[in-house]
């Protein structure tokens, strides 16, 4: 008989509709057997990550990318965990691992498909739940994979200070792209430029006009667009896009929260432009997460790639940082400390 | 001195707003020199085709993929000729050639980028307006090049017995796929089951729920979609789309005539089924035509492909014959004869 150990939770109290809000989640007091099944994990969590798409799973909807949460269990997401315990052969004791976890203090993870060791610990253990884990592979497999970026080209992103876009922003610098972001507020504007090495960077709070921020910055128009807001935004990008120009659709966070999302009425752009314009999952991807690492892991240690984080400490200030996200309270990666070892 | 002959035409006597209607054009009475510049081709039109783009080019409007026509001056679009006098090196009296031409009984054709010459007469010539020409080569880009069609996938065509779509249907029917498209009364539905091979059809305008009506045909969902319709439809299609799906988007001939063309509010499904959305325009494949001739051909002499055309009689039946592309008057590729020798 395994020991029993106290084990808070942040679970799904209720189903989300329209916006977001901390009282969709609750915190609970449970308990976890120290006593695991055959090829499972005991996990200890250490950092969680919020991610905008964890919104569309707390709500009651059919043909999301991945199915609703249950009501009353734990949120799951993204995370970086120590094994505590481990009746799996491929983990033992004292590994650190990165990949879908409880939003909890303690997990036990049966299923170990998409669960990453981290073998290098010389860079911050936190950045497995952002640069070097899915927000990082998502920015890799969006830019270079799906855009097929030359140098010379101009690239926009949006939501660009985000955990995914201050990294496409990197990437595009070192490929020799023209890079201009847009974020929502002067301290983000302010990152992209000074901090990220943005060519331009303006906040969209402040543009009465889309169409004529675009064009000041992209006079000639924008060859790859890498798409993380949605809506009005991506209307106006259709317009200022160049002939076979190139959109990665990563996110529409815009419109995650409307109960109608906006119409996009200019979609006839594709044919004239002949744009490209495709959406991806990061999950599709993880066979290159080796070739990633290889790529970036470098990178950071000769401090040619930067990543801002935001840090939420303690489980119980979750909720509140993934509300956060939606109306971009967060200034880079949001984060959640749940425990540092 | 060259002699001079009539010359009739159909200009673009004013810009269409909204709808395209007869008045837009004019029937004119002109003259012709016989005599032309070095490095240019007099020919005598025989077919024209009626191509829902040219509507773009009759509007007084930027950002087109080709510049608005001019007022007072023939409508130019393709068309198959003969050449009647030549001072270019490639081409001598009597050939026959496709490309772009005037509405008009002769043209002085200055520049012979995008002109092919017609070798091959053992087919309808009329076919080297549709079947043989760019509808022929736009059905094969859209569905070989961009949609990469595998044996067994499940295939949509809207605006499916016109130019483009009969043929669209019938390569994904020998590339062994589940054929579905859709047409504007029972006559195009009926041609498409049973003379083009189609597996399912039905009418849009008998639909009230697209939505409904794809899942009827399409349980499991639609792999590839070949886009011709644009607003609604594109909505539902997008609605039942299967993961990793790919469209096509070669036009969106139910928005081109309204002022503001309708939103599509459900693009989130880029992302959770990973499609590629992809525009484009034959003109940047015509490379590609030796290679389509190669394939289809043989394909017309041994019955394995069929071409319905709607001819329309008449240099002055030229104006009707396009406006009734919008109202789907035309059952089939709609042809002008304007000679038949």
């Amino acid at each position: 008989m395994g020991e029993e150990m106290r084990n808070k939770q942040i679970v799904l109290s209720n189903y989300v509709k329209g916006s977001l809000r901390e009282s969709n989640m609750s915190l609970k007091e449970s308990t976890i057997s120290s006593e695991i099944p055959n090829g499972a994990v005991l996990v200890k969590n250490l950092y969680l990550s919020c991610d905008p798409y964890l919104i569309g799973r707390m709500k009651n909807i059919e043909g999301y990318f991945a199915g609703p949460f249950k009501l009353g269990y734990p949120i799951s997401g993204y995370g970086v965990s120590k094994v505590l315990n481990s009746s799996h052969t491929d983990y033992k004791k004292g590994d650190l691992i990165w990949g879908i976890t409880g939003w909890e203090e303690y997990t036990l993870i049966k299923d170990l498909t998409g669960v990453f060791k981290i073998n290098d610990t010389d860079v911050p253990l936190s950045y497995y739940t952002g640069l070097l884990g899915m927000a990082g592979m998502t920015a890799y497999v969006g830019f270079f994979e799906l855009c097929s970026p030359k140098k010379g080209e101009t690239v926009f992103i949006s939501a660009a200070s985000g955990a995914v876009g201050q990294l496409v922003g990197q990437f595009a610098k070192l490929t020799g792209c023209y890079v201009v972001g847009s974020a929502g507020s002067k301290e983000k504007v302010d990152l992209l430029k000074n901090k990220f090495g943005f060519d331009e960077a303006f906040n969209y709070k402040e543009e009465q006009d889309y169409n004529a921020a675009l064009k000041r910055y992209f006079p000639d128009g924008i060859d790859i667009y890498f798409e993380n807001v949605g809506g009005k935004l991506l209307e106006a990008v259709l317009d200022n896009m160049r002939l076979h120009g190139r959109i990665a659709v990563c996110g529409m966070i815009s419109q995650y929260e409307l109960e109608q999302p906006e119409g996009v009425h200019n979609l006839f752009n594709l044919i004239s432009k002949r744009i490209r314009m495709e959406g991806f999952i990061v999950f599709d991807y993880y066979h290159l997460y080796p070739k990633f690492l290889e790529m970036v892991l470098p990178l950071i240690k000769e401090d040619k790639i930067t990543y801002v984080e935001d840090v939420a400490e303690g489980l119980e200030s979750a909720p509140s940082a993934l509300v956060g996200l939606f109306s971009g309270r967060n200034v880079g990666k949001q984060v959640v400390v749940v425990a540092r070892e």
